[in-house]
């Protein structure tokens, strides 16, 4: 489906002399054509003359047809089953900060499974006072609570430790989304059912065959973590867990179980197969670390970008992208056009909204020449995103999780991108 | 397609002697089962022991099938045909504060038209230094904005004017949205163009048929309108303008021109159709008033309501509803269990943001007896929203447009809601 077999060239060195224009944009370059014989505007054309469609053409609207490679994509040599696979966001056609559902970042264990309301079931167990079976009816009757909130899969940017491999910001950094999400708290489920002193865990499962179990403290369970119903305004879509997942605003996706079954109380953790085997990051003397929840500030820049190249030449041009963190809200984004030697602050648009996308913006006068386009993210704890070579300093190169390393897009003269690394 | 046709009889009188919940909710009220021979918890179930759907079943998602019945409707009574009619949003079934696109109100004045990129040109003309013509992608050039704001239809609620007439808030407050846009602010086209000094309206008009001119004081233009070509992320949908329309944030929704093709710029307004004819409110001596564009402070309960009865019986019961002002902030929402007699404050979830839907909620015990529901909006001008006797005292009931009055639900004991006034 994709370019995605390409081994990206190391571009080391690529650097010296260049030239990018940083300058700011010129005031009043004219970015428009005065008026000229254009039959669009002279002549009368058909949509201006005819009926269009009728408003119950479309019950439930889909994107227009111009738009249909707006979509997810997964890469099929990745994973051995299309039923534990992922399925990538389109970030280089998307603007804004919120991701609609339809578009959004899915991975699934053993499939995504069909478990409608009448047949759901959370329960509680383990260390409580009163173990506790919920419909969903039941869930609809306590006090609700909304966060729009990112969730990042821990190997997002995975392929990146070896070296630049996936051509597009959808593959590089598209194991994401972003949503406005209404639900339970957690710990009002738990407070319902009474934790016990020593309990200090909690184990969640979900109700697919993979069950995808996942062990978390309890101090977190009981901050910021939702039982989610709704995402984006209506009921969460099938491949995001309907009828209910769980919603932990800051760490890695995996630990939001989807079609949630069951929340275990207990007094330490699981240490099941999702953190040991796998979500676990093998270090260079072969230990590995573990629970590495929290997804560290990161950035990325998504156009221009490979699957967004520049098409309309030199003069004024928009570069844009997204920057998140699990640590809170992005305090400053920079970005570099030289690969890392010179950095402009961006512009970041609207509230940068703790735990979820924020979207940047630098406005440039392009003079046409190339450009190493990167990004660099920093949050209100003071983090700075890295570069991928001192994460590699320090995790070597046995991982495939937690690559938070800034990105190089390549821009060349004729406006054509690609993913490249800088020393 | 609803019960539309329905008279909802005057319930004038009703109130006298209720006796509804409104008592805090009990502290640990337990609203779920403890641990009982439940099939779903003791049996392994198929979707526990299969493969769901791989990750590439659906490029682009829908809704899951069980949610078929969360979709636009129409009331096809309400006008002589569906190019020119109205498609509701089901606020009964959604919840936070954004609307997906897909089921979002839609409105044309002939039919959804298909526009693509290449097609697309904007013209800017009339008193202007240097009349200009814009690409799609001369417009991805200037620097972006973005906002979360609701869209809504002047005649929302109209058939209110007349009493409770239609069942459900999909049908008596559903023709709204809200959605975070990303565009161009047109004060930054009109600079390119250069507004000459005698220039104090614009008068923009989309590419259809209908063209659907309307006339806007140059303040506003100046202010905070968007040319926006995004919607929740990614490009407007075909019914929403695709692939440019105009943002009027507070104001009502034919403003807000889709297929954007061209702004003029004058020294006085044009008095088009649809600000002479249409979208002018007919007082009751005869003259109407002209220029009514914002949109004043309103609220609606939107569970439990007609579409969406309380199914559960007594005790712990969620109350919801949205909120909105074309003025600024909604600062407070009330609501009444007893027709208005007693309030109570309303929790407002996540941040009220300007000019943009908020979601309130008031969570009670509820005793079970009926209850006459109803929620007041205040914005942080003052303004309280009114009943729509107040209204019609002032307006009289020759008006279609701008119904902004106190909305009454009955939720009898059974849990059924039914659309019903109060005195």
């Amino acid at each position: 489906m994709t370019d995605a077999s390409k081994k990206g060239p190391s571009r080391r060195g690529f650097l010296s002399g260049m030239a990018a224009g940083g300058a700011a944009m010129a005031a009043g370059a004219v970015r428009a054509q005065t008026q000229a014989p254009d039959p669009l505007i002279t002549e009368v054309q058909p949509w201006a003359s005819e009926f269009g469609d009728p408003v119950d053409a479309v019950p439930y609207g889909m994107p227009i047809r111009f738009e249909s490679h707006v979509v997810r994509r997964n890469v099929e040599w990745l994973t051995e089953s299309a039923e534990s696979s992922i399925n990538f966001t389109p970030i280089h056609a998307l603007e804004g900060t919120i991701t609609p559902q339809g578009c959004a970042f899915e991975r699934h264990h053993s499939g995504a499974i069909e478990l409608s309301k009448q047949d759901y079931r959370l329960m509680i167990d383990g260390l409580v006072e009163t173990p506790l079976v919920f419909t969903y009816e039941d869930l609809t009757r306590f006090p609700r609570k909304s966060a729009v909130a990112f969730l990042e899969c821990a190997a997002n940017g995975g392929m990146e430790w070896g070296g630049a491999q996936l051509e597009g910001c959808q593959f590089t950094q598209g194991m994401i989304h972003n949503m406005e999400y209404v639900g339970v708290p957690l710990r009002t489920l738990l407070a319902e059912a009474g934790v016990k002193p020593e309990g200090s865990w909690i184990y969640a499962e979900g109700a697919d065959a993979s069950s995808n179990g996942r062990s978390m403290p309890l101090d977190k369970a009981m901050d910021d973590v939702l039982v989610a119903f709704f995402a984006n305004g209506e009921a969460l879509r099938k491949e995001h867990g309907y009828p209910v997942r769980l919603v932990v605003p800051g760490w890695e996706g995996n630990m939001w179980v989807k079609w949630l079954r069951r929340i275990g109380v207990y007094d330490q953790a699981v240490d099941s197969r999702e953190e040991t085997s796998k979500y676990t990051d093998l270090m260079p003397d072969g230990r590995a670390r573990k629970w590495t929840w929290v997804m560290d500030a990161k950035s990325v820049i998504t156009s221009p970008s490979p699957q967004a190249p520049i098409r309309h030449g030199a003069g004024p041009l928009v570069i844009t992208g997204l920057a998140w963190s699990g640590n809170g809200r992005i305090a400053e984004v920079d970005v570099s056009l030289d690969g890392g030697v010179n950095w402009q602050k961006a512009r970041i648009e609207g509230e940068a909204k703790p735990k979820a996308l924020t979207r940047f913006y630098l406005d440039i006068d392009w003079d046409g020449s190339e450009m190493l386009l990167q990004s660099r993210a920093i949050d209100e704890t003071g983090y700075v995103q890295p570069t991928k070579d001192a994460l590699r300093a320090i995790r070597g190169l046995n991982n495939v999780y937690h690559n938070n390393g800034i990105q190089t897009w390549w821009v060349r003269a004729d406006g054509e991108v690609e993913n490249v690394e800088v020393a």
